[in-house]
């Protein structure tokens, strides 16, 4: 079955102690796209403008992506600016040029509607809001986010919540929202926003999942060295979704295998700039880290 | 077979924000003791004062501890006192008066100089090499430390942990000493001083083994609530040391188990204030967390 990915798609100039990489293809949405196409046939919802290179269009293309729903307008590509410490943990953003984005409205082309694995990646609230309202059905809606929509859009993202299946954050977002320290304290909490399958996202840490089945410990693949974490985050949730779509049945059963092919992706995300790395996985790759996942953790 | 544990003995206060105790039992080797009893016979080498309350005697003595390598000596028993802020991460430390540690010198009984399983819980390194010279070509000597000794008693250390078959230290110790934010990359550098086995210890984020099969990522047991992590580490250490100690035969094969078994020890202690919840685990509660933690991490 097949993935629709509504978020941002951007270029991103992003300066690490080692290096400055200006004008990346970026993006939730781009990131989680990719990812997801390793796994299922997938779509993206997204706005960029006239200065977006042709050959990052290629390259959505060279991964099969539906680009039915990418809007080509007039105006400039979202830019985003930013700067990682030594330990590639604290992220400073530098720049934010909104563009095209600044005016985008999502409109999915008909054949798009009835998609029935949905990724609500990191965007507005107000525009996952928008894409939900023109699917018919779906069988399974994942929504991330990020620590802006929470202090400047909470009472959209709290509405949105409440109408997802699955909610993926970060640990410092699920504390901002919950003002709980512990992670197991907090996906309580943020059960009673709605959503059946809570996932906190703990960078090297890996991440929890809290669902119906219980919860699950899913491990992060071990890197001896991160060169550009941005994005990661979108990889794991594009994977996992597109995993969960490939399998079809029952997310209960799956979903723990979901949540390991995207940490998976994620790894090859963090081993170079922007997309760089995660373009040149391939399945069999995914597969091999896959199983040596599988092998790191069994007792 | 059975296991001999050297560190410290203590008198701990503890503040959280939530409550105060003072005079609580405490020091690495209580900790790592009363763990390591729920799987081997265990044999405490260490020092207390005419202060030592009996009540903490019996409490050994209940756990079936060998005690002839416990000296009780004129002066006051180790008194340790720190506080805990809010989220339980950072601990400051208010008072420590060594007392009879001062001039403690460990002599081991003649009949536990053979013992096969040596764990040098956290105490200064000059009486780890001290305890460690006296043993008869241990089966397998573990070393655990704190960062007080890298910043104090770095030389002694370094040779410490060049003698020993493995190695065991928290994250922020392990960044110290090898000034790598990546544990993978630290682990790699940490072989380098010597032992076979390194462990890495990341609090709720469970801990990593590097070890001649390569690594493995253990996980730690779910708590909706720490109330006192004091000893989590020791505990820890000394559930995988009596683990091992049980199995006999392969490290290689067993110490994946052990870990388990010590991240399990480990999580009873940070539910209650010192050894008060530990002391309350029993082996089938032990197996029933076990047996949980199989299940919260398969995929």
């Amino acid at each position: 079955m097949s993935v629709l990915v509504v978020g941002s798609t951007a270029l991103d100039s992003i300066k690490t102690p080692q290096a400055e990489n200006p004008r990346l293809l970026g993006g939730s949405a781009s990131h989680a796209a990719v990812a997801a196409s390793f796994f299922a046939p997938t779509k993206l919802v997204g706005v960029v403008g006239r200065d977006f290179p042709k050959r990052y269009v290629s390259l959505y293309e060279k991964h099969g992506i539906d680009l039915a729903g990418l809007q080509i307008q007039d105006g400039k590509t979202f830019h985003w600016s930013g700067e990682y410490e030594v330990n590639m943990n604290n992220r400073r953003t530098l720049l934010t040029e909104l563009g095209v984005f600044e005016t985008f409205t999502p409109h999915l082309p008909e054949a798009q509607k009835t998609t029935p694995y949905v990724l609500l990646a990191n965007i507005a609230p107000a525009l996952q809001h928008h894409v939900l309202d023109q699917v018919h059905r779906p069988k399974f809606v994942v929504a991330d986010t990020m620590d802006l929509w929470l202090n400047i859009a909470l009472d959209d993202l709290l509405k949105l919540i409440a109408r997802v299946d699955a909610f993926v954050l970060n640990d410092s977002e699920a504390h901002q929202l919950t003002k709980e320290d512990n992670v197991f304290a907090a996906l309580k909490k943020l059960h009673r926003l709605g959503p059946k399958y809570v996932i906190i996202k703990k960078g090297s840490h890996g991440s929890i999942l809290s669902s119906p089945k219980g919860y699950f410990i899913c491990p992060a693949y071990p890197l001896h060295r991160v060169v550009d974490p941005t994005g990661a985050g979108d990889s794991f949730v594009g994977g996992l979704i597109g995993h969960l779509a490939k399998s079809g049945g029952s997310v209960d059963k799956n979903i723990r295998k979901a949540m390991v092919y995207g940490s998976v992706v994620a790894s090859f995300c963090c081993e170079g700039f922007g997309l760089k790395t995660t373009t040149r996985a391939t399945r069999d790759k995914i597969e091999a880290r896959f199983k040596e996942l599988a092998r790191l953790t069994e007792f």
